[in-house]
Order: C-alpha cells, then sequence, then structure tokens
C-alpha cells in the first residue's frame, strides 16, 4: 500500500490525487470542529472558498436550518453564528443544521481534496476510526495536510503521523511510504504518549493562546474522543 | 535569532526573503556539488534555470574558460561537460573553471534566493562552516530546502535539521524556531550520528540508485568534508 504525505496543499500537482484515497487534516482547528460538529448531530458541514460565498450558501440552501461558521485570523468573522472553536458546536447548537464553514486553511484543503477517489476528515479526535477506514480501503493513499497559510504546520504533521504510524500496525504488510510519510511517522512515534505537548509548541497554538482561544488547543488533543470518519462528497462533508 | 525552515520553495510567499539570511540547500545533489566544485578550485557556479539559458551562459561567457554541468531525471545533459555527480568536479576538471549548472531542484531554490540579504550554500559537506557564518551573522534565517519536483525532500529537511541544531547549540541564546525548524531539529538530532542511513532512505536516493549513481549518496553523506561557506552573490556562487 502506498502511502503519501503532504505538508501543504502547495505540494499537489495536478492529477496527484486522482484516484487515490485522501486524508484531509487541520488540527488546528478546521478537521476537529468537523469532527466535533458530525459527533453532536450535525446533518452536514459545507466548506465554502470564501465569506460572501458562505453567505451565498446559506440563501441558496434555505436560511432556517443553516449556521454560517468559520474565522479569519483565528476570530469569528462578523454576523456568523459560530467560529471554530470545537467546544462551541455542542447538540444544542448544531444538532440537525446544516453548518456552511469557511476557514483560512482547513477550508483550502478540504477543496483541494475532491479529485479524490475518496475523501476522509481526520484530526486527532478521530484518528484511529481514520486508521481502520484507510486499513479497510487498503488502496494507494495521499494524507494532506492543511498547513498554515501556504507553511508546513508541526500539528498538522504530528496528526499525519500518528496516524500513518497507527495504519502501519494495522495493516499486514509493511507500507510504502514516501519522504514526508518518513519523517512525520517517525515524529508520530516519538510523540505518541503526549501529543498535547507538541501541539503546544505549534504557531497556530501561539496564535489562538493570543486571540483568547488558548482552550481549544488541548480540546483538539483529545486523541480517539470519537470514532466517526466524516467523508467529503459532492462538496459536502457527513458521516455516512 | 529567528529561524525559520522552509521545506519547498513553493512554501515562500512574496517578501519573505527580504532582509533575511538565507541558506540553501539540495543535499542530493546540487549543492554538494557547489561545495566539492568550489572546494576543487573552481573560480565560481553559476546557476541557469534551463538547457537554453545555460548554453547562451556559456556562449556569453566565452566558453574557453566556462563548462556546461547538469542533468535532468538524475543523468547528464546531453552535450554537457559534467554531470550533477560531485565525485565527478575533481580539481583537474573544474579548477579555474566557471561552472554554469542547471539542475531539476536546486537551480529553482537558487534563484529563488535572490531577494535575500545574504545567500548561503550548505550541504552536509560544509555543515559545521555555515554554522558558524550564522552564528556570526546572527540575524534573522531561513534555511530554504531545495525539496524534489515541488515535494518534501528528507534528505533536504535532515541536512536543515543537523544545520538548525548545531546553530542552536554554536549561540548563546536560544533561536526562536518556526514549526518547520522544530520538526528539522528533531529529525537532525536524532540522526546526527547516522546521516548516511536516512540518506539512504530517500526517494532521491532510491532514483540515484536506479540509474547508477548509488555512489553519490554516500559522497553527499561525508559531514564537515569541507569548510567553505559559499555565496550567491548576482548570480554567482563562489567563496569569497
Amino acid at each position: 500500500m502506498k502511502l503519501d504525505v503532504y505538508f501543504t496543499p502547495g505540494e499537489l500537482a495536478d492529477g496527484d490525487l486522482a484516484d487515490r484515497v485522501v486524508v484531509i487534516i487541520d488540527v488546528l482547528r478546521a478537521t476537529s470542529t468537523i469532527v466535533e460538529a458530525l459527533a453532536n448531530g450535525a446533518r452536514a458541514v459545507i466548506p465554502a472558498p470564501g465569506i460572501d460565498e458562505a453567505v451565498r450558501l446559506r440563501r441558496d440552501l434555505g436560511p432556517e436550518d443553516v449556521l454560517l461558521c468559520g474565522e479569519r485570523g483565528g476570530r469569528t468573522i462578523e454576523g456568523f453564528d459560530l467560529g471554530n472553536s470545537p467546544a462551541s458546536f455542542t447538540a444544542e447548537r448544531v444538532s440537525g443544521k446544516l453548518l456552511v464553514m469557511t476557514t483560512t486553511n482547513g477550508t483550502e484543503a478540504l477543496l483541494a481534496a475532491s479529485p479524490a477517489k475518496q475523501a476522509l476528515i481526520a484530526s486527532l479526535l478521530n484518528l484511529d476510526a481514520v486508521a481502520a477506514a484507510l486499513a479497510e480501503a487498503a488502496g494507494p493513499t495521499t494524507v494532506l495536510c492543511a498547513g498554515r497559510r501556504g507553511r508546513f504546520a508541526l500539528e498538522d504533521a504530528l496528526c499525519a503521523g500518528m496516524l500513518v504510524d497507527r495504519l502501519r500496525q494495522a495493516l499486514d504488510a509493511e507500507p510504502e511510504f514516501d519522504d514526508a510519510a518518513k519523517l512525520a511517522a517517525r515524529l508520530g512515534r516519538s510523540a505518541a504518549k503526549s501529543p498535547e505537548k507538541i501541539l503546544e509548541q505549534t504557531a497556530a497554538a501561539a496564535n489562538l493562546k493570543q486571540i483568547g482561544h488558548a482552550d481549544d488547543v488541548s480540546f483538539c488533543a483529545a486523541v480517539d474522543r470519537h470514532s466517526l470518519v466524516p467523508r467529503l462528497v459532492d462538496r459536502q462533508i457527513r458521516v455516512p
């Protein structure tokens, strides 16, 4: 089984994702929030590239069931119902709702994954469930990290690394890692017992602390809090 | 001292390198070859973006002193004097010569570094010398890995990591690492005793073995074989 890791969407070339199972990771915070929202009963999350598109999508979908969610610079967008703090996506707020979401980094990675054969959403919150789904799919797999403003993000590499290391343990035959998967797996193995320590050192965590969202970091470090595997199909993320 | 690592030139945004000391790394093989060639008395290495530009540069510079060097897919370019195997850049071949060089990955990174305040060439062959030069410059520093066809390359991350880890030891105050520098430093620290083992695992090494250049891998793993620091000034790489 071939397994590649892309540390940023900028590494993608045309055709890289065709016929592959793709896993999208944005630990701080988009994919953590998506997992939490769907676990709390949201019907679907619909990624939107920009604020205007998000507003238009809500209008087109009929506004009564739709919540607008997202951030810019980490902060809730003015006029939106929710930001990007996973803890605020409670069952009370999101159960039965469609969530239209636009974020700085995660949305770009989600939209870049559309050529994939299958697209799965991963975070530390649902790590084992995604590893099991990948082991079952057993096809060529690409782990796509959202990164941060086009740059490498350590929290995504950590999650990718813990995922590929667990996947390796779940498979009968040794998977064929690319260079980035090899480095990520080293990190994942060495940090598996205390991922929160690594998260705390990241630039994204520093920004969240600065704008008053320090609690999100420990929330997003709760490994295997849920066991669902959201999938992106026809531009909507759902739990099948 | 701020220290950033870019795993690929694709992570660069406009203005990222202004007022910074930039270190360019392409371990397999461009920057290793440049260090070896200059150590063996080449006057300068002039990176050219493509084959046509390289041929034109030789014509403009006057062909008698100029050697055309470079590869595509790892193989010597037809009609060129030398490929990109560092061991072939002996004093007999290169002493006193100007080398016009075009390679798949290294050249792009070298040309991308032109907005930098200073641009230094690093490889495992001259690691300590570059670390010392950076400690002396003591300004904001960016380590720019060439990567491989737009993707992450483990050998460059290893060299970047060993470099920033040595630099940290050489400085009085703890440098301020970005996310990628943190991960690279972990790798550099853990692999410092046997960098060749990591090099052997890379996709670039696999390709070199396949095309009959396996010896280049161990050549490029010879840490601190030289103590010179080539610099890129006005599009020419020289030892000042």
